[in-house]
């Protein structure tokens, strides 16, 4: 018969379990109604548990924030990594991990990354938002730089180049509504499509 | 001797620039504070004038943005008007409303179009912002149907291209700052070009 008392395993899965469910009601109200207006009485309503219990799992509103787009973070730079990995030239590379990064911007943890400003957190906040966010522009960069360094790329400035792609594919962030008619990945590879092959006919 | 008394035109161009000067002081407050954290009364100030003086020649705080968001408005149909006006194949034509596009986008009144979300509004005033923003996406369209029609523009998914498009020229409106190293045109034509011709080396 089966022991009613959990393993020290089953307890880590457990706590795993409940802090994921957390995150992701959390995030999508973040999403929906902004930092600001949401309130973690409402995400703990949404769960059936109590605000203490959030407290318990991780933390405050802003440390529940930070893990959120930690979480986001995480799904960008497994993008850049995968892309790193990948053989062909640095268009191809960029090609891939622009797709990969658009994708995850229509996910809720990108999204919230992508949303999320610096003036809705404490200074230690706002600092970590950033330095975090930076990482994501440099793997895009250094993308771009191998792509104009092995001539897959036309020449022009980085930084601008990088601000256009970043612009195009951050917007979907702030209008893609799940469950429309196109999934996120066919929008992806149309954006994709349009930032590097251009608009004349081919 | 010069009368003292302003004729009815003195007066009237009066309070044009009356009103131009507390539209420009007032847009700038928006786009740097937003339009919740902005007081009147500190536009006000700034001007070295009272709140009253600024509910007599504009209205409230909220007539005071959808002013600014007309005067925005106006510059981007204005480069609509312009566009449609040129000789030249579809593509042609968007070209050059996308590169005015840009550099509306990056000047006061442009950006707080881009910036001004219908949540900071009353129910009349985000749906009359609503109506202008779909104005300009109209027009967006319509170049890009023209190109796709007249065969300078590959065929694909108007309403994807458009969203790419408007994604890109509209991220400047959050990160331009005026006075940096390039000027606004300058970055509208290289982002234009990236959109426009792709990557790959030409």
């Amino acid at each position: 018969m089966a022991s009613p008392f959990s393993t020290p395993e089953q307890r880590a899965e457990e706590r795993s379990a409940k802090r994921q469910a957390v995150l992701r009601a959390a995030v999508r109200m973040f999403n929906e109604r902004g930092f600001n207006a949401t309130l973690l009485d409402d995400v703990a309503a949404s769960l059936g548990i109590s605000k203490p219990t959030i407290y318990h799992y991780l933390g405050n509103k802003e440390q529940v924030l930070l893990e959120c787009v930690a979480l986001g973070l995480e799904q960008f730079l497994a993008a850049a990594d995968q892309a790193r990995r990948m053989s062909g030239s640095g268009l191809d590379r960029l090609r891939h991990f622009l797709r990969a990064y658009a994708q995850v911007n229509m996910d809720d943890f990108g999204r919230c990354v992508i949303r999320t400003g610096p003036e809705a957190l404490s200074p230690e906040g706002a600092q970590s938002l950033r330095e975090r966010k930076r990482r994501i522009d440099a793997a895009m960069r250094s993308f771009i730089e191998e792509g104009m360094a092995d001539g897959s790329i036309a020449r022009s400035d980085p930084k601008i180049l990088a601000f256009t792609l970043a612009g195009a594919l951050n917007w979907p962030a702030r209008w893609h509504v799940a469950g429309g008619e196109l999934s996120a990945q066919a929008i992806a590879h149309q954006m994709v499509d349009i930032l590097t092959l251009g608009l004349a006919p081919r």
